[in-house]
């Protein structure tokens, strides 16, 4: 606490990111890194970027990559926004349509950014809680006074939302922004995205960061009519004026337009995930059906936080969260099936003791 | 204007950077950007980064960066933070220390983003107006009720303040925050650094975007005592875990190291700024004694504004301000010797006509 602090430096409550241990030869399943590395043609196009012209400001604007997304979306690229990483996009759009004194609504158990925002731009929100089986009380979410904000599929659970589900959730708050966070949409989810011509107060946030293998570039974007997109715009150039680096605009022009090794990395996820899931069923553990690059696993003779420690003591990280509700669960992001083999090894050996 | 959009977001200013024209062949003197290629070792250090690590997060504390900077700038790591450029750490300044409700101070004629910051987040301002010869006067920023930022050298002028005028308007707002904005200091500007273990309130802003020739790769600093950076952390923290993704984090770090390029380059553009200045006023130019890269330039028989788009249809950009004092001046940044010299013989031939 310092005297020179604001009110808002103060008060808020800073998020807290997964550990990003900087040691070699450790298996990273704690952050939802992608474990395949990003296409070789983002790498190429980043490399010939690494040129005399980094002296020069980036484009304000970013209309290249905006029109890129846009072909790939099916929008037109004013109907695109790209950020530094969705969370920078999220912050955005909190600020952009979330009023303070109008109270906000997510799930209880979500992105534990969600309230971080809240805190920081003073907005007041109620969490809904999830049903016993962590699926989304859909009609709970309806005619909300503020707004509203859900992750598809939900984190840290995976379970996804139908297309009809988020419909009916944009279609009964007409008169207030519902923001769709589709980090892992690409995972197994059905993306909202087709809904947008259709509704004006749908904002839909994906991000590069997970099914495109760069959480390391920074890249995220959010999706919506041109008026949102506009209001966006509004609070991001009034912020800084160039918020993605030169190499970040030509890296993510270039894996948006690799869409075959997308889909082929994306494909082996789910089938890693699939064929984990099953395995740990055998083995005794309750595994929420994903959408996502992620696994919620719960085991009843076995204490979550302590199956953390340990495998983390072997090098595996994966993540714990000491939150009512979840308490009993680990979140195992999918890596390799090499990775996830290791992974495997160590639960059978630990059920052992 | 949108019926979703928050009040801030309706209220707020948006800054309009200057043009970016992504035509070849032209020379580039309106936004300050340094002519000379960053040096060779940070494009050969961010080359061997762009490789499958960047489908890892980032470090979200960015320590190896501070550790750099600290021990440039004699601070500790933890007297140091890291921002997506120096917009994106003044925005987090105003934030963290600005308090709605407490009128802070500026200049009148200075850096056009700090209105827009004060807008964005609800602070009251007061614009001090410069001297006739657009000098700081000083007195008129002490005891500020709650704050005060200027740039030191200022934009769009290029007239820089002593250390010790610096001092006095620290050491008389012992109770609020001074942040000083050293955007151009590394061009014959003397830095407030040295000030930061005596004054608890004082805090220096730097980037990379100038002496180090990388606009394009957005890293900016902020440097004061560690209650101060705790602050910014916490508003950093609750916006965007990761602002700086992981090819800036390398080739920032090159940069700062690379202290003997850095020199050489700056050295040229304050020896190129120099004599054109000496050959503007034997055109008959008023020109301010510039410690920045760039010139803030005046004639009595030549309109400023037809002088900007004369030179800007022979494709030649400098920057042109339509506010009220400094419109009969042009602000030109400094290019190599070989663009000011095709920019001089401009000048000339607009003379003669």
């Amino acid at each position: 606490m310092s005297r020179f602090w604001s009110t808002t430096a103060s008060s808020t409550d800073p998020y807290v990111p997964g550990e990003q241990p900087q040691k070699q030869n450790i298996i990273k399943l704690n952050t939802n890194e992608n474990p395949y590395p990003p296409s070789p043609k983002v790498l190429t196009a980043i490399r010939e970027g690494v040129n005399e012209s980094l002296r020069l400001y980036p484009s304000p604007t970013a209309d290249d990559l905006r029109r890129t997304a846009g072909e790939f979306f099916g929008l037109s690229p004013n109907q695109v926004f790209v950020g530094n990483g969705s969370d920078e996009v999220l912050a955005f759009a909190f600020q952009a349509f979330f009023e303070p004194g109008e109270t906000i609504l997510f799930p209880d158990i979500t992105y534990s950014f969600y309230p971080v925002y809240a805190k920081l731009y003073d907005l007041n929100y109620e969490t809904v809680p999830l049903n016993e089986d962590f699926s989304v009380p859909v009609e709970k979410f309806l005619n909300a006074p503020g707004g509203v904000i859900f992750p598809n599929p939900n984190a840290p659970t995976g379970l996804g939302l139908s297309l009809a589900q988020v419909e009916y959730i944009v279609n009964h708050n007409r008169d207030r922004v519902v923001i769709v966070d589709e980090a892992y949409v690409d995972f197994g989810g059905q993306s909202a995205v087709p809904l947008i011509q259709k509704y004006q107060n749908l904002l839909v946030i994906q991000t590069l960061s997970k099914s495109r293998s760069l959480a390391g570039l920074r890249v995220g974007f959010a999706l919506g009519q041109e008026h949102l997109i506009e209001g966006l715009n509004r609070i991001k150039n009034s912020f800084n004026s160039y918020t993605l680096d030169r190499l970040a605009l030509i890296g993510a022009k270039a894996a948006i337009e690799d869409v075959e090794y997308f889909q082929s990395t994306t494909e082996k996820i789910i089938t890693t995930r699939k064929r984990i899931t099953s395995e740990l069923r055998n083995l005794g553990f309750y595994v929420i059906e994903s959408q996502a690059n992620f696994i919620f696993i719960n085991h009843h003779q076995l204490p979550a936080k302590k199956l953390y420690e340990d495998l983390k003591e072997q090098g595996i990280y994966v993540r714990y969260f000491n939150q009512s509700r979840v308490e009993d669960f680990v979140r195992v992001t999918i890596g390799t099936d090499e990775e996830m083999d290791v992974f495997l090894k160590a639960v059978r050996e630990f059920l052992r003791t």
